[in-house]
């Protein structure tokens, strides 16, 4: 995803960009003030993830007009997540997009073929997990991945988690999802051969604490190869899994 | 357990005790006071444990006193835990005891042959759970069970714990101990069908807070079947095993 | 439990049933997909409990898909738990359930004559603490035991817990379900003479941190025989139960 | 205990001593600066506790400089609490103390004849929460009150509380001191008619997390006339037990 | 408060109740069974409060059936606490009780006079600890206690609290409540020369973690005679100050 | 303390020093590697604090090596904080250190004298506190600023704060210190006209929770002007107290 | 801030005002009662801040009644902080005010012009943290300082703050508002030399557990300067901020 | 690193080695019973790590016999953590290690030449924190990757990350080691383009809570491609990181 900014540099080196014209590339707008937040086109150079709007406490007006000046600054694919139903709605009335109300997750301009090393398996403990694993899917996926869904594959019933182990030793990356006790990170981390995202969800009840149980469960797995990220945080797992996945493409 | 109460009892109404005899074998001290601690010697017919001693906190002086008395009203086997090395070594010359320094057990009197139902299994998730899975499956031996160990069977390895499934699945009670993630317990939870009894071990570092994730871990197992004591406390999955494991005595 | 493997296993040894035939009764349909979620159809011979919905968190629709699933897979008695009051009225409409609102629990197919070793005992602190009660008393009369009753027995009123002295001396395993404090575990452990399973409940206000005063009292209970589930589990609690009471039928 | 500051006010009334004198009695030396500490002799006038020494984290030498300041100041009896058997050791070469190891209580002066409204009963739940026990008891004696010892009582065996029944039912207030669960303030506060203070003590392990346990339990105490004191803090439990058991003087 | 058992015993004793009629009186109806809660109509004779109704988690129906059952057994005040507006209208179209929608307490029968060693005063450290202060203040009014009333004196404005001296230096007990920083039972304790009972509030937001702040900040005053209940419990605190302040009585 | 950077810009402005001096004085040896710690000689521009060496988990050595390297760089004073007795021994031999053993604090190059606006109060509740008070105490003497140390004012003895009140009035800024139940920072907060530094200490036990009582208790302060540092941080509250006492030299 | 007492004083002094004439203005009505709350004119001599009132849990009318009462003491500028959109309207049909919905603040009379040292910074880590922000910045702005306001400026878009490198260099005092992870405090701390107060927020989810993650991160902050107010208290910061900016006054 | 599996599994297509062989190989010795410990030679085919030995815990007698029967089993190069002085020199004695103190960290067999992807930067936040990352960098370099170290590099000082921001550009994955406030995560995440790993350290006192807030503070980090190991778990980052820059080898 750095490729970007390297693709300016190796156009100054070629000569088909003057230096002048590089310069301006990389200074002009670095952020757009729109009014209630700076829209940071320049992130995209720095970390190639401006196409990514996060929703939660942004009224259906301010996402609208971020979008704009996205589009008018020459985004082609954006990424929403954390978008209630009802700005969802009224988005859709001026832009087309696709919504998924369990993840609250929106794509506008469709995803783009995977380019990915290998495949991202997401895998849930419960189906009560599915929404945040639905998110972690569909950034992977926004982010020119193949993704592999294993869900209700919890620990307490192993012969489910094990009729799909040839996808989990077969895996790139996989990002197990799991509220509750949140065993799966390590039983999966036992499992597989290849980097862990473990996701503790908010669901359960009683003891689970909104997500400590699972939390705490997961950093402490004695498995090797995984790490942790906040509860519920299907997109940063999403994210982080795509950034490996192209882990190839660096060099 | 509750057999000594109905013994006299019964021998009330076989004619072979008087009544007065039995209300003074029941009545007289119901605990001795030797200064620093009541010996609770009615206890044993409450509760079937007069014969264990907390070694925790007391000197090997009041420790021999109280195994003193309770020799004096009859007492045979007596089990003792959390007994330091020194104490022990104080104790040994003179009584005789076996002692597990590992695991702080020492018994005095002798194992009994096994009565239960069936085997109990206790199964460790690490090396490190050993001291508190010795606590738990010495207990249990002293009341009379047979003790099937499963030691560093961890869910991270999960072919050494399925090597181990005819044990598991043929069990009458499980003993799962594990620290760090504390996920044994799930999955072993999973797997059999007979109660297992949880214990959550301080063995760890970091986020595993002194055994607070493995706590809360099996407190939110979403296998049934599955409870769960105190932090360390081998004695007391031991000792409810071997209840669960004697029930067929009690009609 | 672990009764209907055998069976068919037995039924080959007898001659009665033809591997191949039990080698398709085992191996067809491990589980259905119906979309949202795997039916675990399989899961009945390996841990007893297909014949049991986990109502939160589904819609009646899926509920009543499921429910489908069991029934055409042969299910004759099911239980439903955290079923909510909207979602009860629709199934009615379709099933025959009997359905109680304070529990939020739902039988369907009625309750079998019940087989354990003893009876379980159902104890609460408070009237608060009942609904959790319900769940535990109706899941261990689902699974074919005899619940005793005993509410509303705090121990700040000891009184009204000796009363029934009787009955929890003569218990087959007792259920003891308090928020607040959680003292009634220890107290009951201390007089009962079998296997005591404490429910933490998130009644209360302040300090009880909603269970974890409770949760917390339970685990350090002094009495021996005691074990903790989850907050609020009273399924949990009640299966357990059941589990233990039927001890004598695994020989 | 607010009759100095009475006594001087009654005198000035009486005419017995000039406003002048009077003044100067109250206003003259506040506390009297040694170095390291301010000596508050005042204190004793506006909270009648002057005489108590809390010596845990001062030297021997600091002590006996403090006692040495009171003792000139016409203190005749001191109470030194949490005082390390070293500095006792140096302060007994210099001062004739009495002192307790266990709950590191000296008293200096002797006790004076109790005249409380009753006897003030300081229960325990097991032998380890003895040493704050005594701290209680001790402070309690050194302010004039009867005390009643009730050790290892804990509520796992019922049958040890209750028969002391009568002792609970005529105290005039009950310290009770429990680690653990805590679960004795709450049945003794059923029991009793009194006020009962309630002391957590930090003997335990695991989850009881330093006394943290018992403190919450203590704190959701069902029953009435309950109130807590911190973790461990007998001279606190015993000092106020002493005011209580000294109300009917106030008039 | 414990007269009502020693009039029974007193009548006996004196010749003008028979010992019968004494068992009788003492021994029927300990509690009375209307099918969703025991009215514990013996209480009153062991605690002294059974004219007490926790209101919450009760529906209006609930709670007129207790009160009739307690009417019917010759209670002629009863004290209702945590009493929803909505509940209080439908009470009162029936039986004709005073309600105060703050504190949400309810009287009936009215308040008789007092006959207390002294006042109790209530301070409160805001406005917003008011509805907490009016359920302690009229519990202790309910039981025969003059309440001074000392509300918004927290410690940020010192001179309000010090205005108010002569009325904490005279009280008999004092009732310190307080959210945020709980400092206000320090300070007062500090002052006075009575049990201070400290009530931590939920009031306040941030770091004041719902009372847990003030609660600790009470638990570790450095003033004598302190002592804490739970968070929000008002009718605790009334309760207890009332036993304290009715001492003399006892002997 | 801004002024050194601004000196040197200065003496561009006024020809006094070449802009390439300039430069170099600026950018060369941003820090010096010394193998184990970068020495951060630029920070003294930067923040003005280089000249503090904090000493934990330092050896002698080290701190030696470090003293060098800034000494050879031309610095006149230097501030140890949190230093071994040990360690300060092994240095004074080679160096002219002053050494405060209780607060662990060494000067080398001694004191300058006070040019802040007005003086800083360092208060304390209670004589265990000193030590982080003579932390904060002597690294606010060291930047220059006159310091006013009131120990042991705690407010449950309200009348030996109150009696400093005039210099609580007059103070520039002051540093409210205290462990336990934290209230000092509110009480003077409410007296004082200046910002307030609140620091918590974790002197005390049981639910002080090593410091987290008086954090909480002082982080829910109703006084305003009222900031809190980290438990026990003397160094913090001193440095920010002399910044805010040199304000107007700013301009 | 300190100077109304001062003027009186010096007027007094000065002989344009009587002993007796100063006496009746320091005295009289401390407090206004007007029923629901004391209205503490007063505490504007005491502490400056008579003219703010804190709207949370007050009716419309009651905040009304407290206007009313201190516009007829001769305030003339009236800051209201946490005021609902209710109340806002309501009283705006009264009293001429301004009213800003986001950081529900309401200021009566207008801002005069600042006079503070030098500018207060204001800067928040995203845009969800400005609703805590602009309370802060008003706050500031009412007590007479020209703020900066920096919003957006995250440490995970470092080029967006170190674009703004100016005016953190050249702030009197600064802000730093965030939620989440906190780290905003302790870049600015680092690249600041002036006093920073750090303002934890409750945005976010998961394992921010409502402020506590960013609150723990500042508190712990490596940069010198500093100190922590509550979450979300925009308001203390505001307050201490300006308290800073006008040190020089003082003297 | 899923290699060895797949080289036995190739050498069977290709017919280099009999089915019975390979099975023989994949079959035998799955673990070899050294009385304490199983060896899971099989491991290192099911996850590649086999060559690592957990050492806290373990006297040097079984470390030792570990080592034996690794190496007689063909293991060349073995890793030991956690390894204490007292074992290391034990181990010296029979087998060349190379054994570095301060991370505890001994290899056997010395390290092979990197062939990963790119660089892995290991940075600290400050000295104290050096520990963990040498246990972190020798891990990774042990797995055969170039290993940057940029030590002491915290937020507050930015100039000193702010130097190395080439080799944080061109990291191929970084490792953020910080404790206290831990924002190093956030800002390095904010700068960087390739997967970040951070790691939480017990460095700090007061309110770092051993680790606590530098977790949170990592778990909220705002940076994408950031996730979190245990605190403290230098080993687990690095073996993490190593597989991560070993993607390219799995096609």
């Amino acid at each position: 995803m750095k490729t970007e900014v390297k693709d300016i540099l190796q156009a100054v080196k070629d000569g088909s960009m003057s230096v002048d014209d590089a310069l301006l590339k990389l200074k002009t707008n670095p952020y757009e003030d729109i009014g209630f937040a700076k829209v940071d086109l320049h992130r995209k150079y720095m970390q190639g993830q401006a196409e990514v709007i996060y929703g939660a406490g942004k009224t259906s007006e301010q996402i609208i007009k971020i979008l704009d000046t996205m589009l008018a600054n020459g985004e082609k694919r954006i990424l929403i997540t954390r978008l209630s139903k009802e700005s969802a709605d009224a988005i859709m009335k001026i832009h087309d997009i696709s919504y998924d109300e369990a993840s609250r997750v929106a794509v506008l301009g469709g995803n783009a073929s995977a380019d990915g090393i290998g495949r991202i398996v997401v895998a849930t403990g419960g189906t009560s997990d599915i929404p945040v694993a639905e998110e972690a899917a569909k950034t992977a996926e926004f982010f020119k991945n193949d993704v592999v869904r294993l869900y209700d594959v919890g620990v307490a019933g192993l012969h489910r988690l094990l009729s799909h182990k040839e996808e989990i030793m077969n895996a790139s990356v996989i990002i197990a999802i799991a509220g509750m006790e949140g065993a799966l990170a390590s039983v999966i981390g036992g499992l597989a051969d290849c980097p862990v995202i473990a996701v503790p969800t908010s669901v359960g009840y009683g003891a689970s604490f909104n997500g400590l149980s699972a939390l705490l469960s997961m950093l402490n797995s004695c498995a090797s190869g995984v790490s942790v990220v906040n509860i519920d945080n299907g997109f940063g797992a999403g994210y982080l899994a795509s950034m490996i996945n192209h882990m190839e493409v660096k060099k």
